[in-house]
């Protein structure tokens, strides 16, 4: 389970309105609200989605224990709310984008509806799974996407991770196109596999850097990988992991890897492959780590440096420059009337009413564009640009599909949520149809994005009317 | 507890190690491990220590369970290392800085000491403990600090924390000097004032704004801060605010505050102040949110905005644009004999043996620098630079303290954790020890550091043997 007590997982001001809805008699209101992003993270094209597993998970176990109650009493909050919160269960429904699915700004990726109070009181918690998990899922699919496919990018983040945030960040880099992880417990816990051999506190714990090596070899024979920066790792490092590739080699196996943790990657990584080449050992793997992300990785790839492997740690756990998706969760209809949050700036104006998205596509598959339609509408003609209408397209006979799925119907759970190899291999197939002009790192082609023109309508006479 | 498998809460190569050191009858030499940053987060001056009662609670009770046993032999451990794990328990040593402690690069605040297996097998979750706590504590005194002692600083981050890492933001942001959260979870959890009020959706979910407050005023007349900014700040948001100060004064109540959330705050504050003094409402406070850090609230400030709370989020929680502090955790003596990391980058040679940190004060009692030394030393006549020996400070008859103190003797806790408001009390008395110079924002003073002589002769003569 994501979190013990989810709900006090949550801002104090959900419960507050919770209650004042309660006891204003309007919790029963039928409501919308839609989670979306504003900004594409890292300066990219794209995002990755991902947490919505974990979401489903809480919001099915979303109980008022006696704990939470017992708070709830001190805090002051009344006798007769606290007994409504005593018999809650989220009884709304959810459309959500699969988990994997690539996503743009502003759009609708996935909508709750159902009583006014329920809706309002897992924001928090919504925003704070699906916000992290769809970071780290997106900065790892640029990390994998510079690494190239043949290539292995390996999740070392753990100890520089932000606390416990660290289990999905490993979730969530797998989702992304990670191969494997250092992270014993998220490896435990979402069956990914898991892998590492020595810190350079091994090394250090012999007299010299052969003995350290040799005594891993002999209890590790299959799976040695050697770090080979301790102390000089041109001049010690790898004639000594070369030693012991010829050891191994006499006794039926083969050295597996080297890793390099400092100095000139680049540099390093071809003098070491060449050195091991010499030697006769050209099936060992480089391993590379050290302030690793998509950007230092394409540069290495650029000047031809024969890294096999990266371990990246930091820059991915954290999502590094850009440390927070600014996703967020927003009331969109009540008692079956649109409503909108007006705002100075015109970019944070939101869609009112409920929407759902069609992805119409190229005549290859790839993806053309998306619109966001009103949930009752079908057929699209054109679409118009969100801000400036004078901006259309034209959609007709183009094929598209339907990017929102039921999940979640009266509370009940209806969509089976797959296990993380699977939506891995989603997250593939659908990036693949995402065309490299997206994916680049600088100036990225910005993915079209329209609405349709009931819901541009929609939203012009609501801001008059709201303006009035 | 901080975490459900303790033991599972690692990298995989502290396993490998750990099974190496126990087949290769090695895993009862005495080790010993330093904790030290190297980088300054934000361009600061110091960090506020922060994590040690989750560390210590963690490796109290790490054992290894049927699920990690399970894990372990399905990876291909032996049997007789699993036979050792079965019964595990750390028995070592630890000294540690206090948390709310201010500190500085390379001192090694944390010292383990133990069997060579035990001190390597916490690595992982220490460094990822007490690197967050400590990056968010220091992150949250840089804000108090721009905020000053007179306002109201309130983190406001979970939805936008790294998943779960929010639940330990908060806490560390308390340490920090936040004044309260809107974090019920933590709240709980750490006994730490919580609150809230309402969001833009309370507002619209009602058919016009005033109803909306006077809705909320009537279920919370005590406690009534009204969100202004929904649809027309100074046209709309004040003018009802003040209708409800009106209504509630009348009812023998007082509105306590609005809150601004989006828009030029410096501008809508001083206004929103001139109209509620002006309608009578003086006391009335005005709160603040919308990407705030602290050079936001400094540049507030110093515009004089009337803002009495800050809300702070995202770029708290995250660490914004340092999401990670860049804490390691290396081996420093092994069987007695003191072990350094030699490396192609001079500030990552690490310092040998078991040390200390004196902190020398100034005759007021300020901090005027800190001496690291080897542990069986006493008193210090000069210290030197640490890359720089030619360098030095006379130290003779200057009054110091000890930083670290013992917690861990034996695998048993000997002291006593302090509770979140006494780790606040702590870091308010130790911050105000520290000048101004190094804290502010831009090139803040570097704080000296030194070593003893006899830990720098220590250290080059390993060095010179090292590399022979």
């Amino acid at each position: 389970m994501y979190i013990d007590h989810p709900a006090s997982y949550t801002d104090y001001y959900e419960l507050t309105m919770a209650q004042g809805y309660y006891l204003a008699g309007m919790h029963n209101k039928r409501a919308s609200f839609d989670y979306f992003f504003r900004k594409v993270p890292f300066d990219g094209g794209y995002v990755i989605f991902a947490g919505l597993k974990e979401l489903i998970e809480t919001i099915k176990h979303l109980i008022f224990s006696e704990a939470e109650i017992e708070y709830l009493l001190k805090e002051g909050f009344s006798e007769e709310f606290i007994q409504y919160l005593r018999s809650f269960e989220f009884k709304g429904n959810i459309w959500s984008a699969r988990e994997g699915e690539v996503i743009f700004p502003n759009e609708p990726v996935l909508r709750v509806e159902g009583n006014l109070l329920e809706t309002q009181l897992i924001e928090t918690l919504l925003l704070n799974i699906l916000n992290f998990q769809s970071l780290i899922a997106t900065k790892a699919s640029r990390i994998k996407y510079a690494a190239g496919e043949n290539s292995t990018v390996l999740d070392f983040g753990l100890r520089r991770a932000q606390g416990l945030g660290g289990i999905h960040a490993t979730r969530a880099a797998m989702i992304g196109g990670f191969d494997g992880t250092s992270n014993v417990y998220s490896a435990q816990r979402f069956s990914i596999p898991a892998g590492g051999t020595m810190a350079h506190s091994w090394i250090q714990s012999f007299d010299d850097e052969l003995t350290a090596f040799r005594t891993y070899s002999e209890h590790y024979p299959k799976s040695t990988h050697l770090l080979v920066d301790t102390y000089d790792t041109l001049g010690s490092g790898v004639p000594n992991a070369i030693i012991m590739a010829k050891e191994l080699r006499e006794k039926g196996y083969e050295l597996r890897g080297i890793r390099l943790d400092s100095g000139d990657l680049a540099y390093f990584s071809r003098q070491a492959r060449k050195m091991l080449d010499d030697a006769g050992f050209p099936e060992v793997k480089i391993a590379a780590s050290n302030q690793l992300d998509e950007r230092v990785i394409s540069s290495l790839k650029n000047q031809g440096a024969p890294i096999d492997i990266f371990g990246v740690g930091t820059r991915l756990v954290t999502g590094d420059n850009s440390p927070a998706l600014d996703g967020v969760y927003k009331l969109s209809s009540v008692d079956g009337k649109p409503t909108m949050k007006i705002s100075e700036n015109i970019e944070k104006i939101t869609l009112p009413g409920m929407k759902k998205i069609y992805r119409y596509l190229h005549d290859d598959g790839s993806f053309y564009s998306d619109a966001i339609l009103l949930e009752d509408e079908s057929l699209l003609e054109r679409m118009h640009h969100p801000t400036f209408p004078a901006k259309k397209s034209t959609l007709n006979g183009r094929k598209f599909e339907e990017i929102l799925i039921p999940v979640l119907k009266d509370g009940q759970v209806i969509f089976e949520m797959p296990a993380v190899n699977k939506i891995v291999d989603y997250k593939k197939e659908r990036f693949s149809l995402l065309q490299p002009e997206y994916k680049r790192f600088d100036n990225p082609h910005i993915y079209k994005i329209g609405i349709s023109t009931r819901l541009m309508e929609t939203r012009d006479n609501l801001l008059t009317f709201l303006k009035q």
